[in-house]
């Protein structure tokens, strides 16, 4: 029996295992991964525990890899021979869940809720990114295992507990083990649907540096009656750099930092004029009117083709209740970039550290830490097996499914090109408005469902 | 025996009583009244009890008097029929202590240090401002008390828990009672002396507007990836409004903020140039080289005679360790504005209002909050108190006493003229290194000992 020939029964058996699948996805979202905060470390381990347990029950042979920092699930499934050999990548660890007085219930106590429009949905931190994602595919695999006794293809996953860190030390994994993971293609379920209708595979990613910046005047706070009118404030110094980011017309300032982007294929730029995207429907879903990315450009440009750069944080001086009249010493942000084309993360890290040196004061001093490199990438829209996913997932949702790019970053999928060779197919089921790193994140129940069933539905495409 | 006739021994008795002096000091220093936390409140109650109790002991009739905030301690002493009738004030208050992490010490545990030069010194939070200065009035009090039997002349005192968060409830509270406190001088020790051998009475106060700014874009924390370039991040409105109060030459740039700021008399800007602070030394000091100022004002006018803004404060977005990807939905400032002059508060506050929403994009919202409004304050250069004040001090330091203005505010100081038509004598004894409002605050030894014989002298002349 072909996994085609099977697909019928395994559709049938993820139906009937819902429940159960709903119940170890659950497990899974209990486990406070927070991989950015070290006081979370056990538990990050905790997490990668649990994937390696899961993967061996199903017949994987799973091992869990040190690093440097928290560890790397790997699993290897599914007879030698059989062609394509997929590497499935995906991440254990979740988002930090601040601001916590914002959630309604507690993050990691995983429920079944329901949207005033009916939809039903998992809501817990990581129910979407990446923990509720992944499972899509494990459970294909796993209901594959169940009818068919085996896998349908041989089958490398890798499940880190760094992506939302920055992915530091897979990187570095990867490579060391490249033979290993020099795959034929590799899949990865951390993307999103185009409307809760309409799946898409995402054929570009924007590549990411993020950096905190340090800034450093007075070798101690002051207070503003004595020292104020001639004390430099780090908070002023910071406020300007940051305000020069951009222009009038929402174009990011830093010298050189459009080098390396093109300009959209006229037929591509046409295809997403035809998309249903308005700026108007896409803020309101987030209680914004006013685009405020750069003033020529589409919004699906804006969020999937065009480079950023971002304020993500920043803090310094007196920020509890009343009034506090100091001049801090120091000032801090978190600065990131999403990345498009050929840009080069080297080249505008660098750019970004002289763009704040050059508007210091002569006292003043800074200190920069690196967080995250990537560049982006992007898979060829004639691909075969691009087609085979788009097939499948339309047979799933019947509709077409697009083929478009997306904002957000993956870095490891650069290097799977790079250094492994290896295109990458993402397909995702996350929602707009899962609220994926912020309060209340959540899953529909819908895109768990049929995202299992989708991906067993890509399986057996590809294996055909 | 006059009180001119008793100061010899009162000076000896200072002298004698310093160890018990400081004793009693510590008791004060140790009780945490940090009054703009409200987890603090019990404290501050404590704070108040003290000094009552203190000043009971020496004979005054001292009560304490409630508001809707934290108390008011009010103590009157002496015979009345003599004159001027005096109104003391101070505050039992202390700012907070964060960052706690930079404290060599617990903060409320008072303890003597020495400086590399040889100066011992008081270390606690309060231990200048205000507990250490007021102090050396009450201690100068008891001195007169142990060696006359009475005080030198009649003495109000009105000893607050506000000052450190806006003095909320002072105001009110002075203007409903001005019969007892419509004297015929105010006295205040919570200023500076010029430099560790030089006395001053302080003849101006900046007043102080001091403003929170909360933005709100989007509903919730975004995701930088999936919305970035398209959603309005409110930390990069924040930085384009904090980045346009000031010019290229360090000027205020909100509509209308110098209206009321005068140019210094010809002859008091001579005085101001034959003194020895040049911004070297001045910032020196706190690890600086470059006035950050208005760029063609002298330091003394930046730092004592002209308007400031100043940023106190900003937090928002992901401020933990490492990186998180997400645009906030909202970022706060804490902004203030020390004014001098005729500028008047409500006129400065309505157009730094104006100044935020002309500079919100059409979607983002501001929610403002105040803290603390007061104009600014001067006395009279040919008062002849002053003059008394002037001699006293020049004859205890050895040194002629300086009258100049000084940049902090003390906002009662301008109701006493307004309210109650009160001039005020504004003695103090901090220095430039007291990391007044800072970690690690403290008070010279010599300005607790010097600065309590100066008030027993002053008091002396102002009875003569």
């Amino acid at each position: 029996m072909t996994p085609a020939q099977a697909l019928p029964a395994v559709l049938d058996k993820i139906d009937a295992d819902l429940h159960q699948s709903l119940e170890r996805l659950f497990d899974f979202l209990r486990i406070q991964s927070i991989s950015t905060d070290p006081a979370y470390k056990d538990q990050c381990r905790s997490a990668a525990e649990y994937v390696a347990n899961d993967l061996s029950m199903m017949g994987f042979n799973a091992a869990i890899r040190p690093t440097s920092g928290h560890p790397i699930v790997v699993g290897k499934g599914g007879s030698q021979g059989k062609t394509p050999r997929v590497l499935f990548y995906g991440h254990y660890d979740v988002q930090p869940v601040d601001p916590l007085d914002l959630w309604e219930a507690p993050p990691f106590a995983p429920r079944i809720s329901m949207l005033p429009d009916g939809r039903k949905i998992i809501v817990a931190r990581g129910a979407c990114d990446d923990k509720g994602q992944l499972m899509t595919f494990v459970e294909a695999c796993r209901a594959f295992k169940a009818i068919t006794g085996q896998l349908p293809l041989p089958i490398t996953m890798v499940i880190e507990g760094e992506e939302e860190c920055g992915s530091k030390h897979l990187f570095d994994f990867v490579k060391e083990n490249a033979d290993e993971f020099k795959l034929d293609l590799a899949l990865v379920c951390d993307t999103s649907m185009w409307d809760p209708t309409t799946p898409m595979v995402t054929t570009s990613l924007r590549g990411l540096v993020y950096e905190e910046v340090r800034l450093t005047c007075a070798d101690r706070d002051l207070h503003s009656g004595l020292f104020g009118g001639a004390v430099q404030n780090p908070l002023r110094v910071l406020a300007r750099i940051l305000a020069a980011m951009h222009d009038e017309d929402g174009r990011v300032t830093i010298p050189g930092f459009y080098g390396g982007v093109s300009e959209l294929p006229p037929q591509i730029k046409a295809d997403f004029k035809g998309l249903d995207l308005t700026p108007e429907n896409f803020l309101a879903d987030v209680g914004l009117k006013v685009p405020a990315g750069e003033k020529d450009r589409m919004l699906i440009e804006q969020i999937a083709t065009r480079p950023t750069a971002e304020i993500n944080g920043v803090i310094g001086g007196y920020t509890g209740e009343g009034a506090k009249t100091v001049i801090p010493a120091q000032a801090m942000a978190k600065v990131s970039f999403r990345l498009v084309g050929g840009q080069d993360p080297q080249k505008i890290r660098t750019a970004f550290h002289d763009f704040v040196r050059v508007r210091l004061p002569a006292d003043g001093r800074v200190e920069f830490q690196s967080f995250a490199s990537a560049p982006a990438t992007e898979l060829p829209f004639d691909s075969p097996v691009l087609a085979k996913a788009r097939a499948a997932l339309a047979a799933e949702w019947g509709k077409k499914a697009l083929a478009i790019g997306e904002g957000g970053s993956i870095p490891i999928v650069g290097d799977f090109k790079r250094v492994l060779g290896m295109d990458t197919i993402m397909v995702g089921f996350a929602l707009d408005d899962d609220r994926v790193h912020a309060p209340n994140e959540k899953f529909d129940l819908t895109s768990f469902h049929k995202g299992t069933r989708s991906w067993a539905r890509i399986l057996a495409a590809l294996s055909a």
